[in-house]
């Protein structure tokens, strides 16, 4: 029940994904990052020209300005696409960056940081996460330390699998101040700022890996900071709800694109004189998948229903990103047991979109973590 | 984000059932028809006086006149009383029998027999199922027979599990004739209709239990035919999608029942040192109880949402019984391993809502058969 | 793989269930005390008769002096029977009474209150669960006192959900006393001691209920003390294990049962033009259901080898009484799926198996602890 | 409850894979098929050195002989290494190669192809899946097709997912002849048998890869017959069974390792104030990856069991495959998420071992067929 605009929308951003992005795909483009830059590129010129370029970006921004219940929508279609995200600029970490660059970023921010990425010229990264006994699924553990310096702040620290590390122009981080915690923005290539490697992980198509980042006597300006000071806590938070549920609104798409490729399967391939599609088993597992995107899609446009509308969907958002997080898993295992040795085989992206779903249950907050505090607001 | 309309009547509602419906529940009343009946004839006059009665009655057959969207709200609260359904007079089987009534019935039948239905004069029951080899799940195999006789039809057959039959006056059947399977209405005192026995199962809370019944040379007249001749397997079909709809939105209210008990009984019992709500073991299956609520209600309103503009629901009508059925089968199990012995205990509802819920993943079509017959719509 | 001895007297169990003990079958006799007891008088008789009465008990009992490795195999078949354990004198709670008693009774205590129990004259409770805040799945929370009096102990408590607390002729209960806890066994009829009710619960053949205890300065003499003043937590430990895994053999058995009226079922009806056992869903929760059953069965086989050796078992019986207790949970419930409407009623023992499988995952100590305990003693 | 023998093995076993396997691990070698094989190499001459090289190989070739039982707890421990059961020449596909040829092997074909193979001087695969419409888990669809021709016959056909098939000296493959489905055993440089491309896949360390193979106009001498004419499909059935339970083995030592390294990792690491193994949630995937274990064990143990007295296992073994390919998923998607971003990368092994579980409930027979012919073969 879309409105005619949103439909029209969808069609033509799935018509692009169809013809325009997946041909692009190919295994090699995981490990291949500047090849994968050369696809990128090229895909955001032609999405550009599509006018699907920038969903989520306001139209000052040049993007086309949609509304979070829009987004649900287009950014699925987009994450069926394993380039689409890339091509219309609405995939993570950029995505949410710009967001918080929207949100947090002054006026001299916004041009120096913010209007690269609307316009695909540089990339960026989010570095919170750090090695133990620092921050991990727990924010509070923050180890990275910001002393006050003259013209600004020295910082030491160290982060470990910050997506799209490797390639970043700058980067966003949390540190500890005397105020609080406090978000800073800083160029990659600040002294003090090494990238250590490239940490290898069962994820597919990503631009600048995962890294692991040593900031060592780093000194960073004063206008380095992003919001107020000491109120990075409340900046992450503002940043991680709509994070998490972007994601969840891609997943979907992807998880939906193995489907149709193991349903395009089970109705070619036979075995002991049945279509596989004609056996139960393999029905149970096509209804079980559209049972599960169905209600992932319903959790996900409520959430972003009430976004539109400012209200507060800190339990919502929790509940679905547990759900999607988990039901997309499921969708993607089914899709490779569907296929057989094809399913766990490069052939397809099945076997890509089954990994890539395995970490969504950890990241944006262990699954685990979201129960436990879900339940002790619905308790309190 | 309902409208105002809809929120005070649901808080109306929600007042009654706490105030006055939950009061009179008492296990007893699971096997005592008669005090059963007594009890919902109380209830049922102060459900009119608080101007609650019939939600989903037209408002010239006394009721609210309540579209499916606010029937999905208002059934839920009238679940959660364990009589709250039967004092509102949208509890099934009459539930859906009004409303095959209203689609199928004549002026005269209408008066005969929907009048007292909707003023709770009298009871009805929807004799589908029959003993192997009959119609179970499969209502293509039905073995009833009516034959054309002088003035009317003759009628053999044998029903079973048939809810509310033992205390129905009047019975809306299936059999088959020459011109395809037709329905038919009758009193329950037609000479050759006969009340075997009544079936225990594991179910609670159901006037007129689970009967058996025999149907051996009844004479029944012309007029006894509901509907088209001939037309009673899509005439079941209509009957069935709403049906199926209107159980899912009562088995919220039930399992939120279930939810909110055992919320409270974590919160005062303790158990190694820990108050029960602060381990995550509880928290989790808290979390996960109200995963299953939250995707169960948007579900059920999204079909009520397409019904009301009747859009056909077929798929996602499937996708929601079997999805919801097993959802409320979940947290009423986890309500019970919440509140240990107690759980399974009488003293509580909450083990009378957990068998309750069992059946509905086998009523209104077997889970697995909507699994198939969904995966091959989808794949057609 | 069984010695011949074993496999001749389980073959002569499984005739004894299946043609006479079965036949005694009727949902009647779940409500019905007196004629449980009636029913089971005649049974015993013939179990004796055909030696096969007492299998766990010592010869000089009466009994046939089986180890754990052979009671696993009998125990099992004894199960099968919704009257066998009753039968054979190996049912809960009086198989692990005899078996305290064999352990820790006086020479004067076993004359007195095993000996009636090995013939079957007399029944039996232990009384530990209290209402909250006493003691639950914690042991520790015992609120039960016993002080010194003249000549023995006043006693003040309140126990709650005493299996066979209805019909038993003496009670062993642990209270707090000065020397820490102890154990006690009194006689029903002891002044002070009162039954105030039966609770209500899901579960089926249960002689004497779950009862309600009231202990009001209920005074009992010095040799009611069983086993050693202030050891009682340790005596109760002992008593569990075993309890426990006797609980899991018998199940095991009940599981089997409903399994094969199940499998009976899917060979005889057809749905949508196939029989229900040619269908890859029925096909896979009877795939599903064997496979929970042999690795139950070995988990059990496992634990009783090791007590036979008299090797310590905490770990494995804890992993065991988890894994069995939700395997025949799972057995029990697709057995109920797979017959339909006919699988929630009392027509066949397959709802009551389902519903007495349920306190299994709470009794002898909620699964939650279980993990978590089994898990603290993996990782200490 | 191991004899003296196996235990000191066993304990040889796993000095061996913690001091000298696990050392040489890196995640290079996945894709380093050369440098894994330098390392595989080095290893098997320590191990040989050791005393523990080719536990399942008769004495008379080099091996330790052991029986299925012994063999159960020895590939277990190798298992636990990544390069254990290479080092110990226990691995897929050259174990079960070693085995057809023990079974199957003219005197000739035994010093020409399995005396290498023992020696680990030489690599064989077993060439049978085909690319749709070929054979998958179905043998009956194979396609390819051996043709009588003078001195031979003249061999044409389609593999796919031929692991072990890139490194090769020779390929075991079945084909159709006039007789029924024969099997034989060529040189992989036979000229017309042609290896066309590596498929990568989701698995780990594995030399040789994943091969797709042509036979075009394949000439084969007639001694390349393995076994009888066109008694194929038997021989496939013989060498199945004991292939699945050998996978068994060696996964329930991976599982066992990720399980290892995932406990020392929550006893270490800290979130919200608690260590993470004091959190019920982490506690209950531990407990429960532990009883996944303990039942796959028994299980394989049971299987084995049965195997050295030369009894049928054929649901035994089609039970452990389903449960212990899912157990071992199970587990290794535990210990991911017990160790957050850490356990999607590369750092440790447990992102390999959860990679490598995932075909394993495809290979062998994916597990929906199992479940079919097993419910099918217990209901005839």
């Amino acid at each position: 029940m879309l409105d005619e605009k949103t439909e029209a929308l969808r069609d033509k951003v799935r018509h692009f994904i169809d013809t325009v992005a997946i041909p692009l795909e190919q295994p090699a483009l995981e490990k291949d990052v500047a090849a994968l830059d050369v696809a990128c590129g090229q895909l955001r010129a032609q999405a550009r020209a599509a006018g699907i370029y920038g969903p989520q970006l306001p139209r000052e921004w040049g993007g086309l300005g949609l509304n979070w219940s829009e987004c649900a929508v287009i950014f699925e279609e987009a994450g069926r696409g394993m380039l689409g995200p890339l091509a219309l600029n609405c995939a993570p970490p950029d995505q949410p960056n710009m967001l918080t660059l929207l949100h947090l970023g002054t006026e001299a921010q916004k041009q120096a940081y913010l209007g690269p990425l609307t316009r695909g010229e540089k990339r960026a990264c989010f570095a919170m996460t750090e090695p133990a006994p620092g921050a991990g699924s727990d924010p509070n553990m923050l180890q990275t330390q910001a002393t006050r310096d003259k013209n600004g702040w020295r910082v030491n620290g160290h982060k470990k699998f910050i997506s799209g590390g490797i390639a970043a122009d700058f980067a966003i981080f949390p540190a500890r101040t005397d105020e609080g915690v406090t978000l800073f923005i800083v160029p990659t290539n600040t002294p003090g700022y090494r990238v250590t490697r490239d940490i290898a992980t069962v994820t597919g198509y990503q631009i600048g890996g995962h890294a692991e980042i040593l900031l060592e006597n780093c000194h960073i300006p004063d206008d380095a900071v992003l919001g107020e000071i000491g109120m990075g806590m409340k900046h992450i938070q503002l940043r991680l709800e709509p994070a998490r549920l972007s994601h969840c609104m891609r997943f979907i798409g992807r998880a939906r694109r193995a489907l149709e490729i193991a349903q395009d399967y089970v109705q070619t391939r036979d075995a002991f004189g049945s279509r596989l599609s004609d056996l139960q088993q393999i029905q149970a597992m096509i209804a079980d998948s559209h049972i599960d995107l169905h209600a992932s899609r319903l959790m996900v446009r409520e959430c972003a229903t009430l976004m539109d509308r400012a209200v507060s969907v800190k339990n919502e958002s929790a509940m679905t990103k547990i759900f999607v997080s988990e039901a997309v898993g499921r969708v993607a295992d089914r899709c490779v047991q569907m296929m057989g040795a094809l399913g766990v085989s490069d052939d397809t992206v099945v076997s890509c979109i089954w990994r890539e779903a395995r970490p969504f249950r950890i990241y944006d907050g262990a699954n685990e973590l979201h129960r436990a505090f879900l339940a002790k607001r619905i308790l309190r």
